[in-house]
């Protein structure tokens, strides 16, 4: 075991910090202005005028992973990115956290990281070309059509909406929401998750097509909130699916294997969100010991006050070791491929996001007014990485996931499965 | 002791209760309507055609405390409310909780509350004349300015606004935030807090005093969001006074006893406060448990899988332990004054949004996606209440208060003080 | 709606509480001394001592309660206590709990509380005659065996022991643990559950029965030990019961009424033990901060760190509530029965060993090496009440049973049951 | 990074768990009998029996530190142990604290393992052969006197006890307690922390001394409990130092150097404790998830609770982390020193209890009356990892350096101190 980073990791987690202390944050106020101003579902120009600087600087699909635990399925595949191992990557993707808007500048940002997976993993030749290789560009975004309102998505068996064979299509009806970066005009291409067979039973009755968006039958019916916040101009649609017709080459895979699709995109996705969480969770810390040194009540500097004291000390333990969990989560990847860490995976998508959401909340408590408001990162932050206590599955599901593998050491509980 | 309601406490909670039933819970899709529609900063039409309703019932100014540890300063004052106890308004504004807009069709929202009573309590003819009579028949609104953006306003030692004698006026000058109501057009009057003497010490150097928004120097720079809500209309001013110049008889009181009437101030404000909470918190449990009982994951219903029994559970207890604190304190107000009761004001004060915040998250949590979005209240209220942990006094400094009456009980720490 | 107290309920407060700092609080180093003299499992001579001053004092049997939800099976019945109601008891009994010894000097400590109930409520004249007067003479002490350590005896269902009928004698055997009292050589009858019909259902399989301890095949195989303590001289035993023979009058009620027994015994039972807690903590905060005022670290009073206001504040919110909400259950059960104070009942029984739980660690905490040892009762204290979160059933299983009162109110799970 | 374990850290963690599993766990109830049987203090045959064993397989001494920031003063010592990096024993360490004995078997018990470092480190020639050699040998056992019962003595300033030179030799008086160790006959000497210096200031007051414990003057008062448990043989010793006489030879690296000392003794000698808590933590978490699988209630395998499924996921959640953590630690350690290292050693000093703390109470939950007994380890291991929350500094002083080094990144703090 050996806890210090190698040159190589250093190396790029330290290119991408400089990157940003560069060319990014000191862009902080154009892009805010940016983000406000005029009609808000566009892009934002100071993103578009920096991607061309990232591309040149070698830091432009950082995430796609060279030994993801199976090897691409077309291996003269030729659009590849800085093939960064997970461990190497995860470094990046703190510093990237750091600064909400940086990860799209090195064409990083969710969903489209998870789809350039999966197109890379199981596309087609042909679906590669049409997809991937403006994704990787960075000249179109995508969308991922997953959880439905009407049902209890975090068990995907509930998942209603239908993929229909019919002739040389597909026909999809559905209602899907959540649909991240679908307010975005740039967003050209879903991948839907749906039902193609209701009798196929758990592992066989899903399968995942890909649809672009202006397909007929596809109509975003309005952009959702999170707390008061909607996102623009990415934002989360809800999208109805009516009669959507599609052919069968955008099929994923193969008919019935949306559910081995999704097993195995959502394992780097979830690496690089809780190393993008432990980043904001670094800010908040700090900001919140900037805050508490630097102002006094009841004759002391609030930082002397031992109740914060403990917050202070917790969030920095608990910093330390979600970091840790995540990186070991991450080398094991590199190491043992996706599915031998699973229950890692696991373990720190349900702690990193509860781990940055107590600091930040206590951030807030520091800083009293001014951390709600828009002063501050803080309040959009926490707004944010809430969502990911239920995203991509609930925390709940996940504990059941990592119990049972607890369960199933002993003899008694593996008899009764 | 007596744990049953008397026939005059069913009497009013019912009356309240029934008319939100009636004529407030069936409105709430107009009033949605109409807080989105057109020019936000403007009062809600809904609400000022149910306000005469709720005075012809005899449901106005609720909370107009007749027995609060003072009498009023002037006993010839005839514009009074309906006269309730706190006990029996705490009941009332626990229902009133319940919509997030019922409050000020009663005419019974905060600020306007606690300025009523201060003006009741300390104003003179004058001032009642001038700016509670059209307080109480809800033709105005009102603003307290009191915390500042450059200073930890928890210690209002720290307050910097100056309040300057100079001849037959007094001249104000500093800047405020979250000085709630100020995007409202009604808002017509605010009292202010500033120093009137910087050498006055702890509790004589602030004096309050009435500043009509429209006197020159008053400028609203801004209003501030909260989670990125905008509370519009209502909403959260930062407030910069710049050679305000107001007539002396303004002063309320008497200059340098600023520090006085925010002590009176606050205790039956704070009670409203909470059993508007306890409201909120009994609309959170009652949407966890239908949306737990509605849908199925995993083979049973979602109410059937013990970790939300113990969550539910926790909530109800939490509840039910928290009204009871809020009512002792009522009644303590009522039968031995504000003063007496200041322990069990403060110790509600820290319980009340930390209860009802754990709730709401858990029911976001149980809702998913839907939780953090405008499609129910949860992810709004949760919003609102975050910033009860540090209005009116962070958490920590209430702590502080009731941890040295604690300590107080034994010698040695008396003999050290 | 009252929170005073009623001129009666001062009064049996302060008489119980000026009992205990007249004769049994001087007596602490007394108790002590017999407590660890000689053979341990002895009745300890002081408490004996003051048993006839609290008889004289008219503060004995304090517990009997008049007005349980049920009437006395036989009116007649002539051994009374007090005849306190519930509420009154409770205040009562929060004094009591403050020296751990003190209930048996009033002739109030479990088990044999609940077992006087039972008698009182469900027994013959003859049960009576031979156990009840002796009981509340304070001449004997009683056990009640339920708990067996082969199942998880939290789901009553799963009780393993037999009680045939044979005869005009039941037969009993199995084995028992937590059979508190047993230690003590007064401790001459048992309350014994076990299961006279296998195929009798949930509610009619249990019969409760009266065992003398002499009886052939009643075997005390050990005292328990609790984190360390063997609490002697009552202790808790494993109790094997091998061909226990007693005769048929010795059932109670009727054979399969164990549950109904079980049920109607909890109430008040559980009231009491949720009052001592209280007390407990009570005694807690008192030496938490008695300690954080005596003491100095880093050049300042340790009850000066803001980490210990936070504690000491949360201790004392907490403390205030709990005892409003176990007051406002046995209010209940005085008016409306111990059936109607169900879910109050649940809610206090998870609450208070919780509450106190935490306040005593803190507390513990406060002391260092101190809080640990036998200097103080602190950790004494906690190993006691830690059993509390199981005893009686888990916090598992009640809240359990407040969240599904809670789902109750939703008409779609109540379809479904 | 890399969170593989070498072929060095793997063969000495797997050949200390191969000699627990064929000599020590199957000794498990020879050491209980003889644990309880006679006179208890005294030491235990088993451990005796199995030392040489231990020492045969070249498990003997592992912790003795080659690189522990600071070389040998002597370096023709000969007394060496196997010469484990701090890593590498702490994998060792997990192992050994799974079985509450173990730790003795290879002499690596607390308090010698500390001393044995500080006698290397710091002990002359003559110290060493004196004392080191026989503890090495595993022949006696030593102490630690620093705590004191009358101060806080979280605060090292505040320790009372005097070590004054008089002629040739030192005169100590003081109490100090929690002298653990001191209960076992073979305990022999003592290093004692006194104040040679009142003027001397924070860092040049203290000094250490050797005090063989048959000095006249020295008394062990009584031995003090943990929770119910004395820990007999080894126990924890309240003892008075009256006018004890020992030659100046005694002093450790020279007066006034006892706060150098200390700091350098402490950073190994957390990380074993840590490492054995984890250990400890993983018994916890097995013997829950045994208990939840192997029992029913309520129609299902309590382990198919949900509730149940949240703490085991949390508890395994946290044991990887602090396990990381720790294992970071151990690393720094070896490669910067202990010194760069002290923020990680104060994190997991904090961390490590508090986790194995709430896994332990969980199990015991999961085991109800069971867990509190003696027939688990569960209530024992909890008591004793409770004092760990305040033995070598409480959790307070340790989270208020962790806040300290984060407050102190940033300016503004800095210029104030």
């Amino acid at each position: 075991m050996d806890f210090t980073l190698s040159d190589r990791e250093v190396h790029f987690r330290d290119a991408v910090r400089h990157f940003i202390d560069t060319h990014i944050r000191p862009r902080q106020a154009d892009h805010d202005a940016q983000e406000h101003e005029g009609d808000r579902w566009k892009p934002i120009p100071v993103i578009e005028e920096l991607k061309p600087l990232a591309k040149t600087a070698g830091l432009w699909n950082l995430f796609m992973p060279p030994q993801s635990g199976q090897p691409p399925v077309d291996d003269s595949f030729a659009f590849e990115g800085t093939q960064l191992s997970n461990l190497e990557y995860a470094l990046c993707a703190e510093e990237m956290g750091k600064v909400g808007w940086a990860s799209e500048v090195f064409n990083c940002s969710a969903p489209d990281t998870g789809n350039m997976e999966v197109l890379l993993r199981y596309g087609t030749r042909a679906q590669k070309d049409r997809w991937l290789k403006p994704l990787m560009d960075g000249a179109i975004r995508s969308a991922f059509l997953m959880t439905e309102p009407d049902v209890a998505s975090s068990d995907a068996t509930n998942i209603q909406s239908s993929i229909i064979r019919d002739g040389e299509d597909y026909v999809i009806n559905g209602r899907k929401w959540w649909s991240s970066g679908t307010g975005d005009p740039r967003c050209q291409v879903a991948i839907v998750m749906g039902k193609s067979d209701p009798e196929g039973g758990r592992h066989a009755s899903q399968s995942m097509i890909l649809v672009p968006l202006d397909t007929p039958g596809v109509k975003i019916e309005r952009m959702l909130s999170v707390y008061g916040y909607d996102h623009a101009p990415h934002g989360h649609g809800e999208v109805s699916l009516t009669n959507v017709r599609v052919p069968v080459e955008n099929m994923l895979l193969g008919e019935g294997r949306g559910f081995e699709i999704a097993q195995g995109r959502l394992g780097p996705g979830r690496i690089h969100h809780c190393m993008r969480t432990i980043g904001v969770a670094e800010t908040a810390i700090e900001a919140m010991a900037k805050r508490l040194t630097s102002r006094a009540a009841f004759g002391k500097r609030i930082a002397e006050h031992s109740v914060w004291e403990e917050r202070v000390a917790r969030a920095r333990i608990d910093i330390e070791m979600s970091r840790l969990l995540c990186l070991k989560a991450a080398d094991m990847m590199d190491r043992a491929g996706n599915k031998s860490a699973k229950l890692e995976i696991a373990m720190i998508k349900v702690q990193a996001p509860q781990m940055a959401l107590k600091i930040l909340d206590d951030a807030i408590q520091a800083h009293g007014g001014g951390g709600v408001s828009g002063d501050y990162e803080l309040a959009h932050q926490w707004a944010a990485l809430r969502t990911l206590r239920f995203a991509d599955g609930p925390d709940e599901v996940h504990a059941r996931a990592i119990a049972r593998e607890e369960f199933g050491k002993h003899g008694e509980w593996r008899k009764a499965r």
